[in-house]
């Protein structure tokens, strides 16, 4: 496959040479204390990394981010709660479906296209719920929430706030304590630049107080990785080569200033690209955007994911289409990982030259 | 960690050099038509590889094995049907727990220590279930089944054959159509050489005509992954550079002469080690091996998880404890994956010099 090409798609991102080297190495057995030592290092890195409170323990699941997602309703929403999802784009509608496949009794709140609920009075009328969904970061729109506000109304009424922040953890800001996030999903090939196969859920004190005794489910069942990974194992063989390169990527962030300087890397990225492209025929589709993806409407041009095919055979970059209804309107550009300022500027300048745009 | 250990553990298994080096390479996007002939391609080598009937198709999970377990139990199992579970060591158990967790109307069947069910009389009481769930090889113990006769059985009585033949393909004998297989499990870092992180269900047109409609689970939904499958897709995020590596081994195993060549590989490794070390202080667990593990009684102590430990300090070879009751009796030694003759010689000198033998 052609892996010379630069790509601004969210997940699977452009990743760092030296994490990318690691991956090119015989997989060690790992039912030992150095394998061990590899796990907790990553949970305590990850634990700082989101100011997540004292006693939350990290859930290393070998799947994708739909599955912590599934894993997280089955632990965390017993079926005789009452559950309130928010529905603003595909992710949330996932969050709605899994409930519904599993039985539980869900409430689902679509918001308006541009409210990012920093005013949480909308979501009064589910203040007995018991706990809330929300995508921290709708990525097939690039719509972000203020989870401050969401997680203080989750607070107040006694709602365990359960957050996919998938695409926002390491490019947008993501804080257990100041957002009242009691669960939090992340994946490994988002802002972790990894290649994809892990999930983590962070549980906060609070969360595994709560946890549902007995889940239906194996694979997923929190209570058994919280007991293994008093010992920093998991119940089943891992993805090994990814949790190492892991462990590298996380001593990396640590090492050059932690989670606010990766945080302005992206932002720089993100607000030079936006600023670089307001001559092309291209607008924001969102008025709440985070740092790591830009969603952008082509105004002279009906088909998106055409445009996306034909830059990617001139220009040997790879946007991302948006699928079903968005997808003859909408692409999306990530500013994920390892992408430079210098990739950006290139990125507008093959904008600029396949527009016919002078820069 | 220490990658230049030598090691014989049954997954991780010894990798390929020109394998290894792939997962050494920036993650690919994966939504378009190259990744998709990449997965097409793979599920036309791995059903010529197991001679699956025609019409059959493989769901690739992004998982560990035992989420293939589960994942078979809740698509193929329904909670109205009588299924049998064939128990003889954790593997066998963890069938047994799945159908538990899941509700599923499950008996067991603990065949006697060196029973492989050439003769299937014992099992004519279940001939009135619906499904047999099997561990081809029970792992824990290297005790390897006669699946052609339980095959056999399940054909007879219209039981759905579904077999875990995880740390058996491509080391010991798997035919779906001479085994009347019905569902066969699989996973990545076993003979396939693979870093974990994929597990796939090959599924037998017959198994796919008896999907249960709506299983309670969304990420191991296997009407998804067939629909998406046609188009050489899978509903969420696969391990990418993981399939990648997949893609290029399967291609290697065909240009060195397909599933004869490598299952026989395996099993002159195998007698190669069995006869090396009839002078050592050690017996076979089973009467019944694959060739693909080897379990092994310390005759002249008790600890077999210290000898383990110590014989990796001394000679950087890794061998592997068992848990549970056996860890202070047995261990075992792996056979699969890039283990050579030369490897093999290596660890019977080692063993000798360990034991202060001579050879």
């Amino acid at each position: 496959m052609k892996q010379e090409n630069l790509i601004f798609t969210p997940g699977p991102v452009k990743e760092f040479p030296e994490i990318i080297a690691l991956g090119g190495q015989q997989t060690p057995y790992f039912r030992n204390q150095e394998f061990s030592q590899v796990m907790l290092d990553c949970q305590e890195i990850i634990l700082d990394l989101v100011n997540a409170p004292s006693g939350s323990k990290v859930i290393v699941l070998t799947a994708s981010g739909t599955a912590a997602m599934e894993a997280a309703v089955l632990n965390l929403v017993a079926p005789e709660h009452k559950t309130l999802s928010i529905v603003s784009g595909g992710f949330g509608q996932r969050f709605a479906d899994i409930c519904k496949i599993h039985q539980r009794d869900c409430s689902i709140f679509h918001p308006q296209k541009d409210d990012d609920l920093s005013d949480t009075q909308s979501l009064e009328p589910f203040s007995d719920h018991q706990a809330l969904l929300i995508n921290g970061h709708e990525t097939t729109i690039c719509h972000q929430f203020n989870l401050a506000q969401v997680g203080q109304f989750c607070q107040k009424n006694d709602l365990l706030h359960i957050v996919d922040g998938i695409s926002q953890f390491l490019t947008d800001p993501l804080d257990m304590q100041e957002q009242s996030i009691d669960a939090l999903i992340i994946s490994s090939q988002k802002g972790l630049a990894l290649p994809p196969g892990l999930a983590m859920v962070i549980l906060s004190p609070k969360a595994i107080e709560r946890l549902v005794p007995e889940p239906a489910t194996l694979y997923f069942r929190f209570s058994d990785y919280l007991n293994n990974g008093q010992r920093g194992q998991t119940p089943y063989t891992p993805a090994v080569s990814i949790i190492l390169q892991m462990h590298k990527r996380l001593l990396q962030i640590k090492s050059q200033g932690g989670i606010k300087t990766a945080i302005a890397h992206t932002q720089s990225v993100a607000k030079l690209f936006r600023k670089g492209i307001k001559n092309l025929p291209l607008s924001f589709y969102s008025a709440c955007m985070p740092n790591s993806v830009t969603a952008l409407i082509l105004t002279n041009t009906n088909n998106a994911s055409d445009f996306v095919a034909d830059f990617e055979k001139k220009h040997h970059i790879v946007l991302c289409p948006n699928g079903g209804e968005l997808s003859k309107t909408v692409f999306r550009v990530s500013h994920m990982g390892n992408i430079t300022h210098e990739d950006t500027r290139k990125l507008i300048h093959a904008l600029h030259d396949y527009f016919g745009i002078n820069i």
